[in-house]
């Protein structure tokens, strides 16, 4: 079959014709449908051969929707052709964390060596890939694969992020939400669906800022060094109960740091390079900091139920598995409108 | 190999020869250390034909604890002599609530014709069982396997409720335990070990309110029709913040009605046939009332992880496989002190 | 001033002339521009003398609105003219549930003698009323009084019923409205606005299903002996993960236990005489059943903020204070659509 | 009445005669029978001019027990003769956050000019003091009030940092207490009594770790560059669920950072000048840190039902009014052994 892979530190991702694959006891056979291009695919194809932490080469794409195509022995509760979106932080499912369904946070996937499918486990962009247990697939009934595949991704990250500050998420509250791209846009059509906040959008373009207010931010400010004094002035000087910051980078993790209120919510999500130093005086009374990782798997089971209620729509551009090099050199050059789709079968 | 079995409607359970189990894929096979023997075999044993809802014969035992004898297909994690304590109500493990390992309430075990071993599935109480994947498997290390497997039951279904009204129970609060038998007085201990609350401990003879004192009660009550009037003269007039009810019959359950304070909680974990009516003026304001079942995944391990710390201590009398059928005589007379286990391979 | 008084037992609702009231230290004098007739106030005028805990004459209204008229000594951050909703479930302010604003659950008010405006203290029916404390007023800004003084408890009572039930309220899951009158039209807009769930509203008329369905439920069923049977059949046979019964009779209790799942809440608000019994086995395992009362003072506010942003809309009839009797037999009758608002100062 | 005053940018308290206090309307006297003596102070009289907030001279002592000597006008709910706590993080009472007793986190202080007494306010340091407010006033019985007053926040300001991260201290779980000190050894102390996690102490000298072992620490780990590792040791190389900083100097925030686990709490409670960045990839996955302030009203509450348990012994040295400067002294020096505390009518 087809696969793009990852074959050598510092080269560009290629179409090459590998084994198709064969599902072993307990595991899962998929004919893939979509598989989503990431820009932490990117991030992963700059890291010196130190830093990676799995053999070449590897088979790309860590968002994944497909249909059941063969279940290896013992599987039940599936059928050939289901239609599943996978659940990509794989876990060993054993653990105190993996056993409420936290594979994100599992405690013993390193010294397992068990890694994301994409990510160190040949991945989706390929005609067929390998899903090692049935836990790891949310049937999608009826939804568009195209629409879905990022949800796994670009929907699941940022709902982990809303739901783990949703208590202070009340009525009357005001979210910020900076960098409004894949992730971002997300994050807003979220949090307008699941709360009644205020969401406040910063990004650097006004282009960037109209699609922010097109999905739902009631307001949208410029994202430079005077934005977390708009934030202050937009809630009485007393800043926002929760800050999601998608870029992550010196100054929007800064702008994070000032723009939030006591006991409220900063959360970085972007891997753009910023740390937020927290210790007694460095921010508001109580705020609490943290870089958050992908989603639970009940958390992604969430946010197919808001797809299923039309709650959330990603902008996608497909291309068929030859074009995968080019989707991810337009990625790199910033050209993707929203989120670049594979069809591997299509 | 030997078996315990419940083979006919209204028969008692008799020791039989059955062959020996092998496991399929992603499934273990467990020599079994210990058994436990528990009132709810004695009220399935007491259903008509109608009510059982899985075929005769079975074998019982829902409370197991094992050494790991091999490993089905596609099984890794666990070696071969792991001592292991068995998690009981399986689920499907897939649906949401299975999804955070809360598979005493999943939402398709009955739809799939899942049961937990011993309730319908072949259970413990054998020289070697089967269980259908090790999710359902908490390792015990050193721990006594004789004193360890009540808790799978009678450790995890009261940490369960406990857990539930954690957030009420701060120190100060006052939490009132009805009946002091297996599961009560491991309630007793939880709550101690657990939180910083006052623990009132209600049952019906002076020689079982010294147990409750024994393991940890602050306050021992004669379980009458005088008990909540008590409790209420304990906390002020106020009531208690939480009631655990472990028998459940008529008296008991208008008991904790009586004993409970506004927006307090009511757990009725007791199958004593009592019901409490809820309704606008029955109780105090906001008072929630609930009749859990057995526990989750992560929960097991935390009951598991208390007894490790030496927090929790089960009293247990002990039979051979051939006592088996004496010990639910002794059980069905309430001549237990504590739990009878039952060893198959002792 | 003018006053709509309770003035003796079984007698219908008077308008009399009482001396202006002047307010004491700490305490705060309000000209009231708005009070909401509510149905409690008709079972109140129903109790016979024995059930009465307070002496008569009372001036009615436990809803109410006004600007700030004069501060008593001490009163400190408010201003005369501000407009101010009241927070209705008065109580002591210092045991450890008013510590925490939850003034609806004080421990003390029944043993000091603290009772709500309208409900035992001189009400909101009046052209001016004492304010005990500043922290029982919310300022409203320029929201439109008439539109927004049934929010303090038409809205605050559903509020804080939901409030309760937010962590099962996720994206996908179900929730039943039963009655979809005064509170429960609101409660349907709650529900839409704060979180991404589906909502069933079940009443008696097609009139009434229409209301719902204008005010947003996605699903709109006649209450009637199959209306359960409907509701499992709308969420694959599993049950309403949490089921508002805003009439509380023997009947829809009896649904509301019916249409809920394992683990899922039942909140019953309506006074309406049912009661549904919690018990092993009488419902899905672990499900919450409870019934509280009115809410919190923050969640006042953040109703309140609700109304600010526009997600909340009451409908209203208004009347002068001498049509205030009138406005009472007409509710009687069932003959005010939405609520009916007097205007004491109009 | 003599008072303990700071009465020059820079120079040492001096025990001066002021004008006996009365109480206005709202307002209660106490007689205090011991006030606190705090390393805040310290840090407070070395800011220079620009720095401190307030007027000049200040009463000083933010932890105070006394008995109600006169009420002002309106107060009800207390006699005279009540020995009671000051509840000192003073807040303005009607902001959302004080609406729910988090006065701590009052989100109108500043702008309202409202500082805690013997932080701004005349504090306890004094024969007589003013509360503002019944409401920040806790009755604590029979309890000594020489062994209570240091709970007022050497008690309460751990408390709250625990009560943040309760979810998280399951039974199993580890925490580390890195200084064990006058806050630190009460935390030891509130985590064995409230919970069953494993405490491990981390200090400077084997005496300071003795006193920790000796309050209830299971492990104490001296507090040098190895000591990170030595946790990570102890937790099977994933780290510690919560580690709570009393210390928070640049060394001790790095050892917090390296010494938890993937989605753990890191509390910094230390002045030390520390702080520790938050960003992708500085941390394990999903660490929250915060740096929490004081604690709540229900919060003093529980910590005051704490010591009528006897589950906190917080060891003091007594001094009279007059030698309050040298107490000051002392504690400079790292003289005290626990707390020093004032008997300013002894």
């Amino acid at each position: 079959m087809k696969a793009v892979q990852y074959r050598a530190v510092g080269a560009a991702p290629e179409v090459v014709t590998v084994p198709d694959p064969e599902p072993g006891p307990g595991q899962v056979l998929l004919k893939v449908t979509a598989a989503g291009v990431c820009h932490s695919d990117i991030a992963v194809m700059s890291w010196t051969a130190d830093q990676i932490p799995f053999p070449l080469p590897l088979t790309l794409g860590h968002e994944g929707v497909g249909t059941v195509a063969a279940l290896g022995d013992g599987v039940t509760g599936l059928s050939e052709g289901d239609s599943v979106a996978v659940y990509g932080p794989w876990g060993c499912g054993i653990c105190v964390n993996c056993a409420e369904g936290k594979e994100n946070y599992c405690l013993r996937a390193k010294e397992l060596g068990i890694m994301p499918p994409g990510l160190g486990a040949p991945g989706a962009m390929a005609e067929y890939m390998i899903v090692d247990d049935p836990r790891h697939l949310v049937p999608i009934g009826d939804l568009d694969p195209v629409k879905t595949v990022s949800l796994t991704d670009a929907g699941l990250t940022p709902y982990h992020a809303i739901k783990r500050s949703l208590p202070k998420l009340v009525p009357g509250a005001t979210a910020v939400v900076i960098g409004t791209g894949g992730l971002g846009h997300v994050a807003i059509q979220l949090l307008r669906a699941m709360t009644a906040v205020r969401v406040v959008a910063l990004d650097v373009t006004e282009e960037k800022l109209d699609l922010a207010r097109a999905v739902g931010a009631h307001e949208a400010v410029l994202s430079d060094e005077k934005a977390a004094a708009r934030v202050l002035e937009l809630t009485g000087g007393l800043g926002a109960h929760v800050v999601l910051d998608f870029v992550g980078a010196p100054p929007t993790v800064q702008t994070a740091g000032a723009a939030a209120r006591v006991d409220g919510d900063i959360t970085i999500v972007g891997i753009g390079g910023g740390a937020l130093p927290v210790g007694f005086g460095t921010l508001p009374y109580g705020t609490n900091v943290s870089a958050p990782y992908w989603g639970s798997r009940k958390e992604l089971a969430e946010v197919l139920d808001l797809a299923h209620a039309g709650a959330v729509d990603v902008h996608v551009e497909t291309y068929s598995i030859d074009e995968a090099p080019r989707a991810y050199e337009r990625l790199h050059e910033g050209r993707i409108n929203g989120r670049a789709v594979i069809l591997p079968n299509g």
